[in-house]
């Protein structure tokens, strides 16, 4: 399906400054393919973000942390649905189903993020105040 | 700390239709606890309401599905902070911790929530296409 | 209960340019009491936009429109449920009352706001395509 | 126009599972026609968070309540527009034309959206404080 | 690339009634050119909001005011940007290059609307409490 | 004003771990001040997200940028506004004053947030299409 054009163009692998260079190097290595989605080609005109952004997924996404990687996703899915993203909730989805989640996990992933969307809307709503046994 | 009032009066046992007494009590009986927390004695005043939401929440946050229950509470916890709910960070908060859930946790959370509406933005606001692979 | 200052001081009556008294007086006038709310006075600070406001509800939120003035508030309500204001949610739900909102009304208003937010996020979260039907 | 693809696929009536085809049933005999838009289609997954959803949305939008139909939808509507939810914008203003709204109403609605979404913004930007009045 | 229609139609110049008529002059006027984007085509179905809106913009949007033209531009996309809106991060991401933003200054912007999505929702995750020096 | 405990409590210089003191250190070296404000006392028990939230606050919020430091803190306002993060608001807003922003342009900065939300949900809302000339 066409799309708009991003605000600012998809730099390709030439026009990468070598900083830039430098992440999509370790981004390749890390994920193991060649492939280089296009957030990434997108955030490529400010080396600087593209560090930090890349850097700071690298670090709380993968192994060995107190979150399983699974569960670190779908929460990244759920927070890209309020959010309404379409090229995050596309990306990590993937992303999910490639570390394991089976399409039942992302309809009950669904049912759950409508349900908070649901009762947060009501706890405002009526304003309901904290209970002590909260705080 | 003293907090403002409710949009209409939180219900106490005394002043609830048969149908919201027969929800507190099964309320109750599911936790095994005497405590009722006070969204539910503000959604008391619409029954049917108070009927659906506490019944949709018995049926996916508990244990026998896809998910684990404590994955679901995190879920629950991202979308309130997105939404900026005071209540449910608080609530579902406790709730995670009474499900097994560490501060390391919870702190780990808080920075993938963190770092998804940072990404979200970017995709936005650079007009990020999505990947063919993402479709 | 005490709560916090706001960004900028609320102006007392004998604090005010021309400009910003003249759209007191037509607060006052319009409304037929002399209470002037807090929105106002922080509002005042800059008289340009304090008109452009006032004029701007006053036109909308009055009879003699397609919408009923009771629907216009309950709307009102909605909209500032799901932006989590609690100004607006407070000072709306209180002229929704003034317009003759019962607290069933209001209890089921909030019934409909939270089933809106679910399905929102289902549609979202499931990338759920328009229908030709709807185009 | 070409759409993406959703995250889970849309049924058909064949693929339909026992508790999924009852709803559809439902959905058809309450509505009196054949058709079923995208939404339950990709609902269908998860038979039991189609039968909460339905079984709400008819509970909740139908005549007999406290608020006309009509305005019901008017407030889903206003819903979905803060949310950004296309999908809905469109199946709602449909809904809404359905139960009678006009043009201009419609016109008016977005009008009061749009006010409130501004007022919304002043008030938290600004940190106005609850008037006593208000609670 | 071929988009949705709108909720209600785009008006051409020959459907305007005489009041939106007037605006549309003054927009031409006031921009030094013929062409009118699509916003003022679908609001021209309401000539009071398309007054009322044309005047804030022209009021608050350009020079003379505290804040240089191209800083209110910026702040325009950043909020564009926080709520999704497709149209206005384009619009008035065009309008900020007319006023000369470099690609620098846009990729910027979007590494502190980023950053800022981030620190917020750590803050209100983690519940921070205003500190005393900021009240 | 007495507030609610954050999720996890503030720590005080004592309670660091040597990764978190030496962000601290960095802090006051940086502002200048011996102040550390409750938002890095909240992220202190995750040290690595500490570092890094930092690291990238310290980088693109100062001197030598395209854009002017007083102008990323209006923008980071303007989005705390959107996000109706309190706490954000207020720091930010102290920030901005610390950077020489007036009353008028703090009131103005909100006039120009507050019609941006407005227009954002006219687009969203009649649901514009994009206009050739902005993509």
């Amino acid at each position: 399906m066409e799309q708009f054009s991003p605000t600012l163009p998809l730099l390709s692998d030439e026009e990468l400054d070598p900083r830039a260079r430098a992440v999509f190097d370790d981004i390749r290595a890390t994920r193991n393919t060649d492939f280089i989605n296009n957030f990434w080609r997108a955030l490529a005109h400010d080396p600087a973000n593209l560090e930090r952004t890349w850097g700071e997924l690298k670090e709380i996404m993968g192994p060995g942390t107190a979150l399983d990687p699974l569960v670190k996703e779908l929460i990244y899915v759920a927070v890209s649905t309020v959010n309404n993203c379409t090229y995050c909730v596309r990306s990590h989805t993937a992303a999910a189903r490639g570390k394991g989640a089976t399409d039942e996990q992302i309809a009950e992933l669904h049912g759950i993020v409508a349900a908070a969307n649901k009762t947060n809307r009501l706890a405002i709503g009526l304003q309901v105040p904290v209970d002590d046994a909260f705080l």
